[in-house]
């Protein structure tokens, strides 16, 4: 079963598009946060960021900079969040990675406030940060 | 003057580093919003994602997921939120370029609840939709 974005990629569904390379396909989000708000899709069908094949994510990587650089230049806004949710409990409401870029504009706000955070951070737990960073190393490569 | 993320690159400062190859480093970040919440940092020395080239852009790219696995096997997570803020007015903290991986765990929490967000949209606006994406379209390759 294709996700909307598929079909948005295939153009079955009607976008606002922005850029499309042969990974890559970014257009306007239909419920912005803020004016500019785009979306930035991989062609590859996967759920989440992690299942992602290292060509479609270097691709990806790479068409964020330069889709920011437009949208600033078209906005005129300097100031803009990128975010990537995976899961249910995070946020994803779309089951096919999309990158948010959604700028911030200095007061007035035009067409929404962009991204609204709230950072609760603690500090780093000392006797468990040692292990904790040996096990995600051991880890990478899965 | 280099960043404070340089000088723990280049192992001035101490870290817990999870992750290093030719163009990227990832640590522990000290001030977690859940356990596992991991720096990924370009070696090279931006500020903004807008102005990474596309070397390091394409490398980060393709270190997210791989490091996103590593975190998630280590923790036992499956959902999590991957952010990159830009500007003072963004959240972003520390001038140089970073993303961050934050799992979002079920209850209950270990270590912090992981990112919270408020999603504060707004439709798209009819007339202003066409113009704007024409207006990003035509500053790609800024």
């Amino acid at each position: 079963m294709p996700s909307i974005f598929t079909r948005i990629i295939l153009r079955e569904i009607p976008s606002h598009e922005v850029y499309r390379d042969a990974f890559v396909v970014a257009f306007l989000d239909i419920a912005p946060l803020a004016r500019g708000h785009v979306l930035v899709v991989p062609i590859e069908e996967c759920e989440f960021l992690h299942q992602l094949s290292d060509e479609s994510a270097a691709a990806l990587g790479q068409a964020l900079p330069r889709i920011a650089r437009a949208v600033l230049a078209a906005t005129g806004t300097t100031a803009y969040n990128v975010l990537q949710n995976n899961g249910e409990s995070a946020h994803q409401a779309v089951p096919h990675v999309h990158f948010h870029i959604i700028p911030k504009y200095l007061a007035p706000a035009i067409g929404g406030d962009g991204l609204a955070i709230q950072w609760n951070s603690q500090p780093l737990a000392v006797g468990d940060a040692a292990p904790l960073a040996a096990a995600i190393r051991e880890r990478m490569g899965v």
